[in-house]
């Protein structure tokens, strides 16, 4: 067991301070990781406030982690001191379900093990996230980043980036797919740059004639105001795909009618109740909407691969540790484009070891 | 030009009387069929009563439409006179499109024409149904009728019976599916049979613990009162595709809640706005919720060619043509198990010619 430092929430809704957390000792398969930079996601700060009422404390947030190998247990065969990696939302699961033997461990029958605010599957004990100095994780669960990625922004493809790689794979975004992205934040800017990647045809609905520019400069070949309702009328079944990140309850019809035949929207923001949706949009050019949550291991080292050869990254803006907590009210404010990472050097900074 | 006896109604709200129609002289490639049976369909009553706001009178229904034919234009090359032949819900379309050239004419990018309440592509005259003791119809959109199926069960596979077949093809249902269907009408019961016919392992959600026998009789594996938490619970994640022939308003969620990963619900009934979805729902498992509408012309022969070859026949109830508004009340009462079938005989003794 090593003692390492990390920022964390000792109750709801207090802020995050300096504390001293507890590494286990590498098992067997194990890799211990040096962290250099954590992503902030909309999560942590959930978590961390207890909005969704599963909050152990202390809670450690932090699911987009990058790396690098300090130590191996004697079974880890991947990886090697000094390798580049990175670590997710997951940190295990039961490694004998279908979904697991399937590569998708998000959806573990027995329930994946969360990096943060989870289970230890061996020792119950509450896991603790990235954001801290080093943290110990199953090589299964460990991610190789490849050397042309600039580690400072990879942090963000580990949770956004895999959130919305997923149901772009599933759903056959591709060359001249005709793809909407509706919303224009953390989630949403990496849908647009993975689509325009993946030779999509990209259109960002947004309700704000402000974030025009923003779209384009990310890639956007056009730019749709959902305000307009002309300009939504003349896009009717115009649409493969839709990619809704709106994070709050909201109502879907008026993206419904933008869907082309058998097209596809696909929720991954909105954990929540929906405004109505009428029935008749969905049979009408046989559309539906499917829900997406983040994604499986391979996958997400897919995504990485993909991210290093197509020099996809996403907008990230560095921050110390120390403004962590004003950093969670301006990304709670739509404050940041797109998505805030900590540089870790600052935790060292902080709080000696 | 030829005229033909038929049933029909002139005003919205009025019973359905008998009429005299005429019907087209020939095209090159039209075929001309003598109806002998005609399906009722949910669509029949709702059209007549102008339930949709768009019903041009007079009013002739019926697109479950089986008979032999009697006459053929020049071009038709598939088909001569005495064949047994189908019509459906579709008598015509642009044939140009890419849906059309992908066999599926319901979307048809200049619109489909409908077999009653259309417009003739050629004349715009409003189309009249099988209501009726003969019709006209371009040969591409005539159907086989297999010498195996017996025509007086077979109206209702053109309607009914492909509404459940093209979701449970489209979502890959097969040998080892598991497969619930929600609600035991019309719709419901074919999409027992027929998923029992692919090999699924089929279970009826009802509210009706009456109708668990019913749903067991026409092979269904397993009956789940929607009505039991505990049962329900117990099923939770336990479905691949779920079939929801509910035709009203109603609450998805504790649906939702049976599909396992990757699981589709299929709304075929519910023309109409549900009761809010939970987005949190949709995102576990991956889950999604998709409409379908009828089907293309060759998914329409495929589902008559698999009936045949696996003798799977709706159940009909057989009615004379002047009990149609007696029907009709029965019909939207779920008196009848679980299609009416018009003889179309009992019109010529209906109306002399």
């Amino acid at each position: 067991m090593t003692i390492c430092t990390a920022y964390g929430a000792c109750e709801a809704h207090a802020d995050l301070t300096p504390l001293h957390i507890q590494r286990r000792t590498l098992r067997p398969d194990d890799v211990a990781i040096a962290i250099a930079y954590c992503g902030v996601c909309h999560s942590d700060a959930h978590q961390v406030h207890n909005d969704w009422g599963n909050t152990a404390y202390p809670c450690v947030p932090g699911h987009e982690i990058v790396g690098h190998v300090t130590a191996v247990g004697p079974d880890v065969t991947k990886y090697k001191l000094g390798d580049r990696v990175a670590v997710g939302c997951l940190v295990d699961s039961c490694q004998h379900c279908a979904p697991c033997d399937e590569g998708e461990e998000q959806n573990c029958l027995k329930g994946a093990t969360a990096t943060y605010n989870g289970k230890d599957r061996h020792t119950g004990e509450n896991t603790l996230g990235g954001y801290s100095e080093s943290i110990v994780v199953r090589e299964k669960f460990v991610l190789r980043v490849p050397a042309a990625l600039d580690p400072r922004c990879t942090g963000p493809l580990l949770c956004a980036g895999i959130t919305v790689w997923m149901p772009m794979r599933k759903h056959g975004v591709r060359e001249g797919s005709k793809v909407a992205i509706v919303g224009l934040g953390g989630l949403g800017h990496m849908g647009v740059k993975l689509a325009v990647a993946l030779g999509a045809e990209v259109t960002v609905i947004t309700t704000s004639p402000g974030k025009a520019n923003d779209a384009r400069a990310l890639g956007a070949h056009h730019v749709l105001l959902s305000t307009d309702p002309k300009a939504m009328m003349a896009s009717a079944n115009a649409f493969d795909f839709i990619l809704d990140t709106i994070p709050t309850k909201h109502n879907v019809n008026p993206y419904l009618m933008l869907l082309g035949r058998n097209g596809v929207l696909v929720l991954i923001g909105a954990i929540e109740p929906l405004e109505p949706i009428h029935g008749g949009l969905l049979m009408r050019n046989n559309r539906s909407i499917a829900g997406s949550l983040i994604g499986g291991i391979q996958d997400t080292q897919e995504l990485l691969d993909f991210c290093a050869e197509h020099n996809v990254l996403p907008n990230c803006e560095m921050v110390d540790i120390r403004d962590i907590n004003t950093a969670f009210k301006r990304m709670q404010a739509n404050d940041v484009k797109y998505r805030f990472v900590i540089d870790m050097a600052s935790l060292r900074e902080a709080v000696p070891a």
